[in-house]
């Protein structure tokens, strides 16, 4: 547990990230291909997310469920895109109860199918509509190459299932549901990025349109952080759900799906970290503050545990680091690889004149206040800390989105920097797919319309502003 | 969702139990055999556990982290008594991503084996110990005749794994988790039961000795509630996991393992329900008190949202039946199927005097109070329907505990009674086999030692009360 173990984040970000995710005990490697453990440093993280965000949903009417993990090979077969899009990522349960099953069963890489075949048990008339669930689960999907959080076999996520009686209360839906993720990421992750359509190409498997949140990390590459579909009456269709609305006519229903994955953990890491280790946001970090008494004696523990008590009676996670088999210096470095935003220093100057020390990770600077305004002073400090990383997040942003208005522009920005590249663009698969095949960038998301333009491709008018980028 | 599709409980009880789970909406079937879809209503009620649950751990110190699903077969196999307890009932994937994989993977039971692994990994030092570690995960068992919640092949659940120097630690451990689950079934779902020590045969496979909670239910069968294993070093030898304690020698680590799962909610529903439907402790259940308008005018369902407004003010979950679809009488007779602790009927004389009819679910009896008073007389009349529905599940438990000093009495009270059946015995697993495939009861724990008596199976002298029953 050391930060000379870790690699500069800007020459080898790759080792880097590992490092970080293994010293700061966020997670370990599972034995089995691409599965990881979540440590409880890592896990408590995502109880926090999940925290915050099973308010925001829970206060738009939705109710979490969970359904089965199996779902039926002849389910996921129904709607034509959804199994040409998942069925080289399945895990299949062949045998059971030591004998051979008679239909494979498939590990949920998603839950559209097997929730579409209750929903049409469930909805007959226009008065059981809405019906808005989500599940915090797991779920599997067979990954090539795998890395902790950005991309496992086995991950946690929610995943929100929706059917409405109109297309127009479907699309608030997933509106709604893009505009809690954005203010998840931008509130408490401290990430900014841009919010905007996918393209046909990058469209989620069964639906008419996926929004999606995409942040830019500062290795030049975006991740997808989550997504909001419209699947229109795809899956409706396919399965059967139809619902008597008002006059008595028989329709199929609106649905949406949308998911938060702990792939945003990986965004975490990789957005704030430094070459000290991980740098958390206060709002998401399992300690907020760590009291570190600069020797492990009676007098200054005791000082520290009150400061400890003051905080945390004014609601704010703080732990005193009173071990005595390791040095002060060591448990300082210890939590800056951890991330912790805030540090208090506790030495016999502090002790005796009641006064704190405290240490911001994201910055390293120290600021000195009296032990009688701790909870205060903490308080305001961690609210500047969250401030300060959301507008360094942006500057990442806009410091790397840069314009092209050809393609020989676009190809000179992806070598040179990486990042997102602005073009206009009229969405169009097959070119996406030869620009994939010869830059590694796709379209990240249409963040514009309705502009007037040039195709930096076909160099034919345009309306639409696109991003394309690398990414994870 | 009407009283009159329900069976009478006493006369048919597996068919009561089926549609009372679901026309209350708990769960439905899963498309795969069985697996069970949890429904809002029913993932509410395990919600309010995982609530109450996670915080008393959490005092203990226990963190939450997470394993993966998949633990390779060679794992599975190196605790013997765990692989001949767990082989029957695995669920395997043999295929991952279009390809056959090298070694099979197992869908975990149970993550003793997974855990230990990184145990071994994870410690060195004295220092490095107690590891707490609690997940809140599913877990498959491929079980022969399932029903939903008491026994599904895909359950929800928490599994503990702690890992400690001393054995004695340990043990304490192990009690405290029981401690929990006593407190969280006496003071929450309002059984009572016996805390107790398994049988050699039935003691969990790997574990030295396990501690359960058996509950009553109103059919005579005994329901095993929850477990909490002391693994002594069983797995620690399996898998190496040792630390060097202070004077430098190396040790293997003592451990423990405790469950809680979906199956309680079963048990819920089975403790309390009636001829009627469910009938829910108010402390779990997702709706404490729903106020029904006798018409869904305006003036009443304003003076019902008032109402509304006051209870939850005061932090109670209440709600406001104001569909205009359905009768007063549908609406009463659908929240007695839900088990609603408190219904409110609220008619023009309640509207005009300011006053409020209360309802309640277990006892049918109504309470008037003036509509200032609502909140404190709520509370307390919540607080007495949870007090008095524990009264009666201890009745039960105690009416249906028959003393047996031979064979021959413990055969005609379970024929004529079925129950607890109390004796002395010498826990023998020979018998105990004879005992079940002659009577279907096994013994469920051991709830008393160190007193004098005669074997009821042997006739030699026995120190120790067991309680034997059929069981779900």
């Amino acid at each position: 547990m050391t930060k000379n173990l870790i690699p500069n984040k800007k020459d080898e970000p790759a080792k880097w990230y590992t490092a970080v995710v293994q010293l700061a005990e966020l997670s370990d490697y599972g034995p089995s291909k691409g599965t990881m453990i979540i440590r409880p440093y890592g896990y408590a993280i995502w109880e926090n997310v999940q925290k915050v965000f099973d308010e925001m949903i829970k206060d738009y009417g939705v109710d979490n469920a969970y359904f089965p993990i199996f779902i039926p090979m002849s389910y996921i077969e129904k709607e034509k895109s959804h199994v040409d899009g998942f069925a080289p990522e399945l895990a299949i349960v062949t045998h059971g109860g030591g004998q051979k099953l008679e239909e494979p069963l498939v590990i949920r890489p998603t839950s559209e199918t097997i929730i579409n075949a209750s929903f049409t048990k469930w909805v007959q008339s226009h008065r059981d509509l809405p019906i808005k669930l989500n599940q915090w689960s797991n779920a599997v999907r067979w990954e090539k190459r795998t890395l902790p959080f950005l991309r496992t076999t086995e991950f946690l996520w929610q995943e929100g299932h929706t059917i409405h009686s109109t297309h127009e209360e479907a699309k608030a839906m997933q509106k709604y549901a893009m505009d809690s993720y954005a203010k998840l990421y931008r509130e408490y992750y401290a990430l900014d990025g841009y919010v905007g359509r996918k393209s046909r190409m990058e469209t989620f498997a069964g639906a008419d349109e996926t929004l999606t949140f995409e942040t830019m990390m500062p290795s030049g590459k975006a991740l997808q952080s989550c997504t909001s579909h419209d699947l229109g009456q795809n899956f409706a269709k396919a399965f059967d759900t139809k619902f008597q609305d008002e006059d008595g006519e028989e329709k199929f229903v609106w649905q949406t799906s949308w998911g938060l994955s702990t792939r945003s953990i990986g965004g975490l890491i990789l957005g704030h970290g430094d070459d000290n280790g991980l740098v958390l946001p206060p709002r998401l970090a399992p300690k907020q503050v760590v009291i570190v008494p600069v020797k492990s004696n009676e007098r200054l523990v005791a000082f520290s545990n009150e400061l400890k008590a003051t905080l945390r009676q004014a609601g704010i996670r703080a732990d005193v680091d009173d071990r005595d088999d390791e040095s002060f210096g060591y448990k300082l470095n210890k939590w800056d690889v951890k991330g912790v935003p805030v540090i208090f220093k506790i030495g016999e100057k502090e002790a005796a004149d009641k006064t704190v020390t405290a240490k911001r990770r994201d910055t390293g600077e120290e600021n000195h206040f009296a032990a009688s305004d701790t909870a205060q002073e903490t308080a305001k400090l961690l609210e500047i800390i969250q401030a300060d990383l959301l507008v360094k997040s942006r500057q990442v942003r806009d410091e790397n989105t840069r314009e092209a208005s050809t393609y020989e522009e676009m190809k000179q920005i992806l070598a040179e920097h990486k990042g997102f590249v602005k073009v206009f663009w009229n969405d169009n698969s097959e070119i996406e797919a030869k620009i994939k095949e010869e830059t590694k960038a796709v379209s990240r998301c249409c963040i514009e319309t309705g502009k007037k333009g040039t195709d930096f491709y076909t160099g034919k008018p345009a309306t639409e502003v696109w991003l394309f980028a690398q990414s994870y």
